[in-house]
């Protein structure tokens, strides 16, 4: 090529195609490599080889662990080539990041149980069709000590405690199994393995996916451009989504299940989940969020075309329009608002582990006073969850309260939050 | 066994074997260790397997070197297998051990080549009929990741960074590879692979060594005793005996030089060098201590008798006392006595990077001025190197003088020394 020739301009196309790739990302690494990577296999006439790997140590996922998935399904749809590496090689020793422990290894049974789930929930992410899906085990496991060698050749130790978790435990003198500083090398070289021209993963895998790019060097090979996404926040808008926290949402929940939980999150996290979750480009996503901001697309709309879009997505459309339908039907019934206010309960309220109602429907302005309050209850005018409250003295625990809609009347309603 | 048993007192000749094999040692870890562990393996009817692991990097040797080799020929001497293992795949990692740099790897042939160099020379210290001779390529050149993965949750970064070469390493921002971390769980292996109960080392060794501990217990087996060895001052009575500083004997000195060189020593290395060189036990090394510190051995007569053991090993007796024979001769025709006063040359004495005698003479008092100086050269009562100096007025380099005897008259000696 003549040096002197100035670099040819990139087409408008592309310049599409990697803005829609990119909303919704956290860092793409290089800045602008992706970028020209895309121009280059476009001249080299083959696709990307994009590169999740993913560890195969919780059988069931839910949507927080679609983001990723939903992201290499996007290059898909540009064509690419999604290389899926189920770590089951990796899953033996246990990727250490963000962890402050040594995990435990899992048994090869435990190992390819996993593996098969996540593969048939991937599935209904994924053209699995058109999926290259490798497990690293393949090239890890018959690797010897000479190519061991030259894989720990290829970083430094200093390189590798700058990792955050790894920086931390060294500095508060909890111990780092070598074996942990195994994990980034291993991952690394399954970038080698599959050739991989970028990799995806969340935030947490940021230094993992950048030490790949030294490995990658140490190889002969052009590094990976790096892409990570956020963590998901669930559906009570605090948290990250995780089974643990019982704020999510699972890709094998049934339609109707699936869209009540949508409808259930806080307004904020529309645009977030149009982004991560749906697959949808850059143009229809801006085209979402300026009608919601500019008041033409009203957030209870939104937000049952997200759930039915959702729904959709994971089962059928008409599944989608069948879940909305239902919903708004149950809300009708109840003469309930789709949008109504919500409250935790005060900590006050809660005497010895139990609260007392009309103390709780003073303190939530339901009731001018405890008085009142009871008055209200004898006449049948307060209900729990649609169901008429008869003993003004009965005790609740809190746990029993929270998610439940108190009405007061025809027309005030409460729903109970967590704290 | 009957817990209740008392532990039965040590037979006094483990005790006298435990004194052998510890004079000339820095250090024996844990304390006890081995001493417990000689009257175990006399239980078991069985030798101890000491293992000494070398690194054929150096394809000479010399009296340095064979400081550990004599302690393992003890060994040996009392009936134990002597275990020496090749480091021929640990070589091609390079031990980092009090290394400021990534040594180089080397390659197969250089290494096979220092190899075969290395058990030649080690034949002159060693009965090599009962060593067991290995290489660690047999067993560390087919372990697989498993094993690797295995090794390497035997121990932590921390305890790998406790290293004094590594913690300064690793303080001054000076890179450490990964690949250097590698080498005290290979060399660890390598006493997991041969069953070592001792293993014997240089005092730059101590970590590697303890760390095979660690590795040992994490495969199961009681973990080794460790032996250290001092390193070896050389003939200048200074520094570190090695090839670099030229104040070394070679093991495969001729007779004559090595009687030399060994006369040349300073007195206080005479005891130092019948501990780490002649195998003598500590019985006899306690004799001769003591015969000399109470004036009834001369230290020139010790010294004597001290190159002639040394010779007398590496050759034989008659090869011993030959060489005694012609260094008593060559300083009787010399005329010099055995024992002379040596002084350097005072750095004022040096001009534009030269010395003249007359002015030296003075100085190191063997005339009272130059024109003494020049008087005595001029009548021929000075000689240099048993050669009459005829011009009083050539300009000598430093250089040309150091070592050199000058004899003024027929009583007066000196020799140049270095500064």
């Amino acid at each position: 090529m003549d040096e002197a020739a100035p670099t040819p301009p990139i087409p408008d196309e592309i310049f599409e195609e990697y803005r829609d790739l990119s909303i919704g990302t956290v860092d793409i690494l290089p800045a602008d490599d992706l970028l020209q990577r895309l121009v280059m296999v476009r001249q080299e006439g083959r696709p990307l080889r994009a590169k999740l790997g993913v560890d195969p140590t919780a059988p069931d996922i839910h949507l927080g662990h679609t983001v990723v998935l939903r992201k290499l399904a996007q290059f898909q749809q540009y064509g690419h080539t999604a290389v899926l590496i189920i770590g089951d090689y990796t899953a033996k020793v246990g990727d250490p990041s963000g962890r402050s422990k040594l995990r435990p290894r899992l048994t090869e049974e435990e190992i390819n149980v996993n593996a098969a789930t996540y593969v048939e929930q991937a599935a209904k992410v994924l053209d699995m069709e058109r999926v290259e899906l490798v497990r690293n085990s393949d090239w890890l496991s018959p690797l010897r000590m000479d190519e061991v060698l030259r894989l720990t050749s290829s970083t430094t130790v200093a390189r590798m405690l700058e990792r955050d978790d790894f920086a931390r435990r060294y500095g508060n003198n909890e111990p780092i199994s070598m074996l942990e500083f195994m994990y980034p090398l291993l991952q690394g070289y399954d970038s080698v393995a599959v050739r991989a021209d970028v990799e995806l993963g969340g935030t947490d895998q940021t230094f993992n996916l950048m030490m790949a790019r030294n490995i990658m060097e140490a190889y002969g090979l052009p590094p990976q451009s790096i892409m990570t996404v956020p963590l998901l926040v669930g559906t009570d808008g605090a948290m990250k989504m995780s089974k643990t926290s019982g704020n999510y949402i699972g890709v094998n929940d049934a339609p109707e299940d699936m869209f009540g939980k949508i409808m259930s999150i806080p307004d904020e996290l529309m645009i977030p989940y149009w982004t991560l979750l749906t697959g949808a480009g850059h143009q229809e996503v801006g085209d979402i969020a300026s009608r919601v901001e500019d008041g033409s697309y009203h957030p209870a709309e939104c937000k049952r075309d997200l759930a039915e879009r959702i729904v959709t997505l994971y089962y059928d459309a008409a599944a989608g329009a069948a879940a909305r339908a239902s919903f708004d039907r149950i809300f009708k019934e109840r003469n309930r608002p789709v949008d109504m206010p919500e409250a935790a309960i005060p900590k006050h309220c809660i005497k010895d582990g139990s609260v007392w109602l009309p103390r709780l429907m003073v303190e939530l302005k339901l009731a001018s006073s405890n008085g009142e309050a009871r008055r209200l209850i004898r006449q049948g005018g307060v209900r729990l969850e649609d169901v008429v409250v008869k003993n003004a003295d009965h005790e609740y625990s809190p746990d029993e309260l929270v998610g439940c809609v108190i009405q007061v009347g025809k027309r005030r309603f409460l729903r109970i939050s967590t704290a």
